[in-house]
């Protein structure tokens, strides 16, 4: 299989200047059992009171039990996705840790998933595709959850 | 159990510079509808005309139906991955996107993976262990995808 | 669905200096073919000498058949995540790969974590959650695996 790359890369953003470093923490209140979020907004947001023209941003979600992906924002979809983490990672599906807490589905979908992801960020916003969102997947809620986005650059 | 950690720190890098934030883009022809394509040389060309020496590049793909991950350039490798995904995330599983799109386990299967990643930077190239390499996963071709890397340091 | 978001961002960090870049590279000796070795006062100690006080640190396991993942260090759960990652991605599947290196299953199941992941980095220390630890997670071991930080910021 021959594969046609189309090298052309587009240098957006060149400088040479002190290093800034911005922290934000921001909560969101998750809607159900299991529930996906989109906080690309409050991403934004807080990319934008950072100051960081250039840069990158890093987003961690605090918690072992709700996780981070970036996906379109399609309320079908966004049922698939919890359905079919469900289907993969039921619950009370014999796990050890459900002798402690009975949530061990709740970690091992969040594991599945990732806590923490890193986006460019360029003209003081972060960059993202067309149809791409940043959502907090929530999987043993309805809670309270903090994220926290880190960004640095200049 | 027990783990013997050798914690033998090396440094490798310790400057003292202001900061360089560089962005290239580039495009990606995926040869079928699904298909796992090395785009190790895309990322480390790009690294290099960043002039960046060390730091780090946040890889970003652009899309929600195709992924990355990193792994081994082995071809029998390549279509397990694609069988594995899916075997776990089948095509025409009874998904509510489906009725809008078709591809909702493309979309799936990307979130499994991931659609941002991180690596050092370090003597102008990005840092991979001797076997490992970035690919970009598609699960809806062929199409031109493209592919984002911001590369942060000094 | 309505989530009530709180936005009630936090600036912890604003800074304008030089950057730094700082490489620590440390050994982890896995216990068995499969184990969990929980890295964060590894992680947490190249961060302290690399003298960054606020910025990231990127993780990175330099191998295709150990990824990394962030949850909790309780050894129940620690069981359930290999027991389910060896449910999804079983030992001898039928793969390809095994023609040649009969370890198919520990790539694949390092494809579904990820070999990278960034934190941030606040008062000289990687920021996590209260629950959450860093774990390097082995799938063909017992073996010495290596893993490599970089940190950026000031």
């Amino acid at each position: 299989m021959r594969h046609g790359f189309i090298f052309n890369p587009t240098f957006v953003a060149l400088a040479g200047n002190k290093v800034k470093v911005f922290s934000g923490i921001f909560e969101v209140s998750t809607g159900g059992e299991v529930d996906s979020v989109n906080i690309t907004n409050q991403i934004t947001e807080t990319v934008r009171r950072s100051n960081v023209e250039s840069g990158i941003a890093n987003v961690l979600c605090l918690h072992t039990t709700c996780g981070l992906y970036i996906n379109e924002d399609e309320s079908r979809l966004k049922q698939d996705v919890q359905k079919t983490l469900g289907r993969l990672v039921p619950k009370g599906g014999g796990y050890g840790h459900d002798s402690i807490d009975d949530n061990a589905h709740a970690h091992l979908r969040t594991i599945l998933l990732s806590s923490t992801l890193t986006l460019p960020v360029s003209g003081g916003r972060p960059v993202l595709g067309t149809w791409q969102k940043v959502f907090c997947a929530e999987f043993d809620g309805p809670r309270a959850r903090t994220i926290r986005v880190q960004v640095l650059g200049e």
